[in-house]
């Protein structure tokens, strides 16, 4: 059930567009994909380093979830990606052992990808999301 | 000036024990090594996923920056580290473009390492440390 990467690290902002001229000045870093993924409520950019992404998040409106989370605390880091080979299989490991999960099934993410959710409230206080095959 | 890779996902908590047993109820994660860096007021843990870490970090005292942190945050995710293969090129580059640096020359972290932390005013308020040559 261990995860076999880090998929993506992602970070919430008001601003791609500013945030992405910022990495690119700071980093020379350069966003591979930009998409709306509507079903999340955001626009997203996801920068490739070493064989992880920075996926970078501007919410679509005030009221999604990603907007919420700009409005109570800023910008900054909002959740960690693992790749997992198999999200069912992981999904029914964590509900066996009590996890509270956001998503009970996998749903499709950016770049098409079967993703789903752990509620903050099971490790750490961190959002984790996981990517079924995606790195 | 690109990083290379992600060297980890550092996540603030109360109670390392806790974490930890946690990550290994629901991911199978160990931790590889765990030690005290008096320098940064913390015990720290990593896990290694993939070519990445997680780094699980217990404030020593509720004065250090990770105690403040939790006291105004919560538990959650606290910083990204870059692997960068020359910290003194990429401070001053950063340094060049005007960047808002916390570590203007390398320290010694976790490790042993050579790092530096970058101010989280400067992109997408997030806290970002340099680690020179770590993964």
């Amino acid at each position: 059930m261990l995860p076999y990467n880090i998929d993506h690290v992602a970070i919430a902002v008001h601003d791609l567009d500013a945030a992405l001229a910022d990495l690119q000045e700071q980093y020379g870093a350069e966003p591979l994909s930009r998409e709306t993924v509507e079903s999340q409520g955001v626009e997203e950019a996801m920068i490739a380093i070493g064989g992880s992404y920075l996926q970078i998040l501007q919410p679509l409106t005030a009221e999604s979830p990603v907007g919420r989370f700009l409005s109570k605390r800023g910008e900054g880091l909002h959740h960690v990606a693992f790749a997992v080979p198999d999200i069912d299989a992981a999904l029914e490991h964590l509900a066996s052992t009590g996890t509270r999960l956001i998503d009970e099934e996998p749903r499709i993410g950016g770049g098409g990808h079967r993703i789903a959710f752990v509620h903050p409230s099971a490790f750490g206080g961190t959002l984790v999301e996981l990517v079924e095959g995606a790195t």
